[in-house]
């Protein structure tokens, strides 16, 4: 049974809309508008309890999950949703050990879910242009406790990437398909390119440089999630649905 | 680089349809519709490399990834694919070090990708009441390297899941409903609930399941990929697509 | 070339969000964000011309189709799309001379659809036991020139329908099913049965009810409707999307 | 009540996935892998009652929808599905009266559906360069009895349209672009235009060759249609499915 501490960040979850990401300090006060809460309370509790609001209601206090962390970020940046990081994750093929270099760092939701996979022995290279960017994804891969496992660089990846022999490599940014030929580069044989980008104009040029190199298994796919709500008599998907976040294409480096 | 070995699988890429796991031995012979080919040649060779069939074919020599295992399982099965596998890794919040539980085991497509996230240190202990279908499972686990981190159990996820505290359980399994109270208690608080069913009906007894016991954040999903077929002036998405695998429900244990 | 008069109905557009249905009159103004617009200058013009506001601002105006209609009665009450009522249409296979009965009017909107789809020859005959919902649809349909073929009748179709022999029976009613034994005895030998419902409860009762009568073709779809934006270099799939209106259950009688 | 009479075509119906269109003649067999049928049992019968096989298996007798019709053609053709008609017929905004042309004619299954819709007095101007094909389609129109509400014409409508001030044009060729700028001029103020194409390339230029004109309401969409097969405890979707036909732009002409 894991049990909260002083320090520790726990996700505090009110309803299916709304969950706060919280540090627990003896004496810290967290004000909702269902009222205000001790955090301090939550010391020595359990993960999973709940503690009262000073209106008298009920907040769970939950390990934060990678996937909670994605999702905070991405109310912000609206990119990556945990349907594509999932399907990333497993096209990636990686696994602790792995070394991986991604661009752009962005808010760091996605460095976030390619360190968890990757650690304890594995690394994370992740590249931005934007080092204003990259201190605030700096204190998200911190606060996730995965500082350990990931190499902030500020760089051009289209310029070049410091690593080589790489399991994969992950793209996130505007040309994708300038970065092919230094991703080619810095893959082992066999290993993993992705890119996530949400036009199709994007798609094409970026399959295009692929085909121009040895890449096999050259592949673009949508991951689309539809929400069902479960009630009795009223069970039916969701009304209003993320349509479309972008298209992901992998291929596999050979060598010719 | 990492070399190829006598002893070590490969994954011999033909075309984006054909692709064979093989284990590389001096003096051994494969024999395809495009000639046979001497395996023993690849020894020695770095991943990526290609060797050429009796009929001057190149076939590519990739790592195996958990994805190709999958895809390969699921061939025979039809259940989980890896858009579906993806969203649950990612839903699960599970990395090094978790232990979670599973049932079935079935072809043991999913153990793998649950293995592969929690090790080295973490366990999955799957369960079910066929010991002859986890007999198939044990040998694709084994070729996939994963043994050490999964514990087979022949048993029954309805009347009782051995371990306590788990980070996670994920119920692939004709009943989900009647395993919900057995894997409320084998969770630890916080712990993640999930369940892949394919009919509609198996998804509203969970749910009800599930509201009758401390779980939050009920929900129910269903992902579906859609392929682009990117070729010049014929862009457009596939014409036939795999339309429904299955919905998954995740849920989180609290403590009331 | 169809020239605007006094008394017209014609949809102004100012883009595409944005359109308004209204009524030509000598010396009437119509007041916009955008301006004022002095109706009365249409008359004269051909449909398909503009007229410039107060401010400048080109309206262009053009004659309301049965769509416009659609549209803008389902922004009310939010029901059938489009997407729906074109794909009913086809399945029901009526033209010209047909007979057809709905429940319930609700605003009118697929009552619309299915006068126009069968004048000049054939009749609809609209259901509803809300008297005071039929008097708004009474309004669209008189404005849509489709008053003479349509007939209102205040009357719950799960007591009884007054027609027979009929081609089609339409339903948009909270419980289909109730109705499928009326609907029966109402259609002609071959005569298409139809229902939309929003929840998937409602379609298993109703395909029940008419799998326990002489129906064939028995079929349950959903309709998706994505929009793309095809803008250069940013062409991709709408973000945000309608992801579920209803199921369409389709049916048609035999004799046995 | 219809009553079927010798030279009345007929849909044989013997279950979901078997259908038969045929012609009803005193004395006439029609052979099946479930037995024989003689066709002049059904005359004098009303529409909707079966007739045995030598081995006792029931057909039911239906009157042919245009959407039966649709389907025939479809499967040889592939392309335009009931789905896509639907909508186009919603969006076209057409009724009895309108007058449309159309290009290409190819088997005639879009060709009824807008004779269907135009009937008794409006008219379809159907185009094709292929002149063989429009017989294969004029035996399908003339079957569909539909033949004195269409005009085939071979001809080129990237070349010219004859007629003036229509309601609607709708275009299924390989390059609608192209016909954009005589589609402009055979179209009425506020007339509505339309093109289906398989490929996102052959939608850009569309729409782009769309906003060089005065057209507005330019709008992309794709209908996706899913099957859901309703058994009791065994309810979802349809494993597999067509997961693209096509895309669907319309547009309405302005005078500017």
């Amino acid at each position: 049974m894991e049990i909260i501490k002083a320090g520790d960040e726990v996700l505090l979850y009110l309803d299916h809309r709304r969950t706060y990401l919280v540090r627990v300090e003896e004496g810290r006060v967290f004000h909702t508008h269902k009222g205000f809460l001790n955090l301090g309370e939550l010391i020595g509790k359990p993960i999973g309890s709940y503690i009262e609001s000073s209106l008298g209601v009920k907040f769970y206090a939950l390990k934060p999950l990678i996937r909670d962390r994605i999702l905070k970020a991405a109310r912000r940046t609206q990119v990556l949703y945990p349907k594509d990081i999932g399907y990333l994750l497993v096209r990636l093929g990686i696994g602790p050990g792995c070394r991986v270099a991604e661009a752009g760092t962005g808010s760091g939701a996605l460095t976030c879910a390619l360190a968890n996979a990757v650690r304890p022995d594995g690394r994370v290279y992740s590249y931005d242009v934007r080092p204003e960017l990259q201190r605030v994804a700096a204190i998200n891969i911190e606060r996730a406790g995965l500082k350990p496992y990931v190499e902030l660089r500020v760089g051009d990846v289209t310029v070049g990437i410091d690593e080589e022999e790489l399991d994969a490599v992950v793209l996130d940014m505007a040309t994708p398909w300038l970065a092919v030929p230094v991703a080619h580069r810095a893959l082992a044989g066999g290993g993993v390119f992705a890119s996530f980008s949400p036009t199709i104009e994007q798609v094409m040029k970026t399959v295009h440089a692929l085909r121009e190199r040895p890449f096999v298994e050259v592949e673009t796919v949508e991951i689309i999630m539809r929400r069902i709500n479960v009630e009795e008599n009223r069970t039916r998907p969701e009304t209003l649905m993320i349509g479309h976040s972008g298209y992901i294409t992998t291929a596999r480096k050979v060598l010719d």
